[in-house]
């Protein structure tokens, strides 16, 4: 039930090559939709950086006017979906002409020292027209560019005041830049076409204009991007990465291929775990769609219990209004999800989903097949309980809304009304993803946080009964 | 590939209830959106016909304003998928004020004799504000209401002049009334409310609004709706229905039960089929998504080859834009669909779909999974060649843009440059949809209709050598 | 004070040219915007009627790509003010397909029988999909048409069944047929342009596009136009004619030419006479805007008494909302006049407007120039009082809200505060206009009416004590 | 011809009151319509700054819920007219979070040495994320503001680095600021409601809502509003003020008192003036609408010669778009003006307008009046030939198009094809003004400018040959 989850996300392109960039920026922010469907933004420079940015789906924003319009032979992209309605000022790319020339910026991520940020800029003069911490990080680099004159160093100074998670894309003057966080908390990944060079967030941006993959973005990478060539410069060599779980299970497209792991990979290894860990006897096994359906085929090629899609979701469900009908308050699960009766009736049905959030949504499914008589349910979720709130990316800030963070697994399952309910261990998921522990940020599982965050442990504190 | 056919749609709803009616209505046509993404509409009675009808989706039409300003306790809903676009003028439910009273209608099917209809009322001084063969509908109804006036013998006379396929629902006077053809073409149900009932194409529009189904409309039916009960009347007797196999394979929604068969059902059981007659030594069973999902699980079920999703889908495709730059043209395949490599790559690939039409998406999507070095790539369609036009719903006017009514099996294998393609026979087919070949239309199939058509066999002259 | 008279007002063009008439019509219906601010339409005939219409001012309805897909040669255009606001299907021209071909129509003007026709017209079987007259019209023309084969004695059996007012525009069949109702009451009037023909409701939209005045369509007059010639037929030879007599002092624009008499004339020649039968010692003559400009031209002309715009009106005002604040209520006469104070400081005024129909906005007016201390206030109104309604363009269907009918001149200076106030009399806006008094409609000032209305005197049985 | 002239308009609103200040701020705005028609913006401050600005005339821009959701008891507001279509990010108000707190601000006149500030602002570090020279004004104001500590003693050092015109008005911290340049150059007066205070660019703003006129805001006047008193402080004391003269000619609303002076008696002076000063033999004055009505109302007046409306003007033009059709191209003027013939034919008018600007315009109407049948035309100009560019709040940069400034008065009397042609004398309109030439901007006649423009003469350096 992909809309439920309280979330921030992003998705950012950057492009240059030898002829128009905006086509090429257009339909790869179109693949990474997924990322983003509130706000829409494409930023392109030609002797200056043109900017359109409007509240809508990709292909609402832009139309062959708006893209003939957008002059240039390089520039970024961005795509936002934000839980709270934002105004104009804070839509991507953010675009500051500043004394060291015209520099835009998208960002994929969260500053969590934003805040202080902003205030010590203030300190030093410079004022706000945005609330975001975008435009705050502008401000920091034209002030390092000022002062070094160097573009790359000024980048580099500039990550060392910022504390969290960013994939960025930025326009400098004219020139074209990509760079992650030393952490590679969020990812992002280059590409050739025959007559230049991208960057986007997921490798589903890069099919779509048919660019070749040639490598992830490294953690701490500095990328600039030219039709020709890619010079890239180190700006920190950590230990350690700490890849976001989630992007594997949740975020990205299956079909993206991550830091050397499709999504698809690791959720269908994911639900092939859970089959060999938490088995149990049943007629079929039906995802929740369309989060839970690869690592239901996981859960059923492993367990060889038939695979069935008895939830059928409308395709066409948008942003709809409450009825002022008392009666009609309760169906809004049944517009967006239907049993196929025939499939539940009288069965006992693994139920698989990608992971709980809050828990109210997978409450009113199970009833819902219930009602269809189902015999029994048991549900499978291919995420541990989530615990602690995420400050890299997700907007989960009140930890009261966690059901698990309240709630044993069992209390759970009562609460849902579920025959049983058992969910992945950071062990398993860990091994699912087939990448060391230490690589990986676990923080809304674990507690433990890749940076130091007040209040919070950070991973190298670490307590090792959690990894079980 | 849901969106490439040339195809004409509609879905209906019909409510009466003791409180207000749109409600209702409205949640029911979201869960018909599937049946008609352009214009929706909805006419309520409240002395007199309220109607509002505009080109979107259902809750682009409908806001909580529209929805209280449609009083009255019964209505009718619509929605419309054209392939050409539609005037105002044309949508639907169509109003008119006759001499009898105010008349609304909504209409699912093709009236073959319409342009007869029109000039023979023409002829008798009827004029016409659109161009639909439901003002038509309306005329005739109102002059046969006028000399017998019973509205049932009404609507039975104005069936007799009616050739072709309709499931209606009309506002008659502030009475609600829903009937179907005597071939039972298209499908249409009947739903119990606690406080009323509802008519509607699909189940699962009774399920969107917690309405229990309590049967479908009989072939040849005519039913009033009132809040506390419904009135049938049989206007025909026919031996034989003539049910749209295309609705159980592609039209409905999976999880709507239609005249005794779920489409899930039937998908399953095409897919089982097609892996028993049509087997093949193959590494995975992969659907075009969406349409072939169901029948490419039913073959993996039955061969044991692994189902896996090897093609994804980009769910924010709307209607696009042809880019001016000839390198971007050919992308627009990729930006649908796009493949999980690691899945295909080296892969013997069984690759299900429901249908082919004209043949020119499969041939893309071949080479495209080619790309990703596929080893082999067998191709098992869960339908016959189509080979002539329908008459009863679908646009498929042109003869010539029907692959297979030129081609050969062998020749369109070759064009698409598959491995192996295999079509389900006629005979296959029947039996997967469980009811007696003489209940069905499989016009476009076999070039036998179940109503005379100039220039077509009727079925009853029937070769049996086409049933193989 | 335009905007504020409870009035349905309308425009019609029609054009048949020997290139493209769509540009025409536009051009010309922009130049009677005055005539209907809310729906315009234009329909052209191009093998088959094309038909824009939409809520909104001319320019804003019609862009470049709806006036070129507006194809064909010749064709009708309207402009529509409604007091209640009206939906789609009732928007002009209304297009019919009818046995005798396609017709379009537009109409300026009230049919008062319109109800019973439309009963007689569904007693005979005629069903209707909008509310209009017009609809009825095209029925009534069609059966005509229908039984003659000849369309001007179609037209010509038609206007006998219409009782009301009515300049009317047809696209019959692809001829342009354009005709006025025999009494003359609504103006309508013809052009010549280098290659075509124009009619129009005011000779200011022949200016428009460069057209000659060729003359008035005379009452009871059936034109066709064609590029090269006009074909006249009369269809009725009345004795006298009922022009409306509010065309001249306020519906038509002061720069159009009707029936021999410009606007700008009248409305001098009336202010002339006002002076003349009417003085009073003041200090300066005021209009009330824009309504009230040119008859206060002439009181001073006359008068010698110095004309000065004491009143400035905001061009800008549109529809408005009401402020959920109750001081802010009383604010909106204030957003639409302002005086310029010295001019009115200490003085005496004569306030000159064109008409009274409720009399509430001229009493708010009076104290508004109250508190801008002027001495004394005469008001001089270049109509005579309006005592009953009119049906045959105006909406004041109740007559309890004209204030003249209630109360007698004194009664109202009193209600609105006035030092002095007087009316034009009947028998001097006649001699202003220069037509014969038997030639005028004056029904709402003399209670008698040029056509037989059920409850009202009609005018050949005229008391002559109201002649005075 | 209003719309004609290549001009950047604005028109500002400030308020402080006891209830909710958007209402009246609203209402103010739309009475300064007439200054911007392009954009509309409102901020309010209630624990931060609320600011809604869009495109579009101010009741399209701002419905019931955008004014309810404006909260607070303090605002400003904003209308703007720009011959450039301009992005969202340059709207006005202008807002930033500066480290001392929130800030809005908005500006009627144009800063000559903008692009200087920009450059030493981002020399100290600041950037730009608008084009603005509000912005840049804010950054100046809030270092100030950090250094000094004092709202007034910032907004006056603020002052001292501006060149150029400036009426503005400030939300700074939730506290109302309002100042005029040193020279008084734009209008701005405050007003007094029964619960507060206003500022506004015109008196028509206070009598839109009843608001007494206190005063102006003095040349060098700093106000701050408050809902019980205002403050004042003055900055400067300069010897002259430099009112700019087009504000009582042309820009203002006639019925607005700006620094003594209604617009309405200086343009009837400015009439007599032309009368006794340019006589002619002549039949009528007849202005060019709406901008000449005045003045030709002061010409009549002294003349004796009959004031007469013979061009009438079309109130419903609006944005236009260009016919594809030769033969329409040159309709332009006649949609928007029309000639009552009977008034002009055979007749020697006078025909008086406000000012020329380009001359293309009344070259135009010359020819259609001579069409009319006009005996002799002669023009009387209530404004001085313009020779140079205005730098302070009027965009005429390119001195080419003024064609004054080419041609001598004789050249163009030949040129715009009139049998006479008079302009006002500096003098004379220095007179009509009633102020000293040394208190008045008269740069665009006499390219004399109050302050030193590089490449201009500044006032003091007069040549008295002008003055005559």
């Amino acid at each position: 039930m992909d809309n439920d989850k309280p979330i921030e996300k992003c998705g950012v392109v950057a492009a240059a090559v030898s002829g128009d960039a905006a086509p090429y920026i257009y339909y790869s922010l179109w693949a990474l939709q997924h990322r983003g469907q509130e706000i829409a933004g494409i930023a392109t420079f030609d002797n200056g950086i043109n900017c359109i940015k409007k509240r809508g789906l990709v292909h609402e924003v832009f139309g062959p006017e708006e893209i003939s319009s957008l002059k240039g032979t390089c520039g970024i992209g961005h795509v936002l979906y934000s839980i709270k309605l934002s105004k104009y000022e804070n839509f991507q790319p953010v675009v500051v002409n500043t004394s060291v020339g015209d520099i835009a910026v998208g960002h994929n991520g969260i500053i969590i020292n934003s805040k202080i940020l902003r205030e010590e800029l203030k300190a030093k003069g410079h004022a706000f027209v945005t609330d975001t911490e975008e435009e705050a990080m502008i401000y920091i680099l034209a002030d390092e560019l000022s002062s070094t004159g160097n573009v790359v160093r000024a980048l580099k100074n500039m990550t060392k005041k910022l504390i969290g998670s960013y994939s960025l894309v930025f326009i400098i003057n004219g020139r074209i830049f990509a760079l992650r966080d030393e952490y590679g908390i969020k990812p992002l990944c280059i590409g050739k076409l025959d007559n230049g060079y991208v960057v986007a967030s997921e490798s589903v941006a890069l099919d779509a204009i048919d660019a070749k993959l040639v490598r992830d973005v490294s953690p701490g990478e500095i990328v600039e991007l030219k039709s020709t060539s890619i010079e890239s410069t180190m700006i920190a060599s950590p230990k350690n990465t700490a890849h976001c779980v989630f992007e594997w299970v949740y975020f990205a497209r299956p079909d993206s291929l991550m830091d050397g792991r499709y999504g698809y990979e690791v959720r269908i290894e994911i639900g092939k775990r859970l089959a060999r860990e938490y088995p149990v006897k049943a007629d079929l096994v039906c995802p929740i769609p369309d989060s839970g359906r690869t690592h239901a085929l996981g859960y059923s090629m492993e367990s060889k219990i038939p695979y069935s899609e008895g939830l059928m979701k409308n395709r066409y469900i948008g942003r709809t209004f409450i009825m002022p009908h008392q009666e009609m308050r309760d169906l809004s699960i049944k517009m967006k999800l239907n049993t196929v009766r025939p499939l539940i009736e009288g069965k006992r049905i693994v139920l698989v989903d990608d992971s709980i959030v809050r828990g109210s949504t997978i409450k009113k499914i199970v009833q819902f097949i219930r009602n269809a008589n189902a015999k029994e349910i048991h549900i499978r979720i291919g995420f541990p309980p989530i615990v602690a709130p995420c400050y890299f990316g997700i907007d989960m800030t009140n930890r009261g809304e966690l059901i698990a963070s309240a709630k044993t697994v069992d209390e759970i399952a009562k609460e849902i009304a579920a025959d049983s309910l058992e969910f992945l261990t950071v062990k398993e998921l860990v091994e699912s993803i087939g990448k060391p522990y230490d690589d990986l940020c676990l923080g809304c599982l674990t507690k433990e946080y890749p940076i130091e965050i007040s209040g919070e442990r950070v991973r190298f504190q670490k307590s090792l009964d959690l990894y079980k």
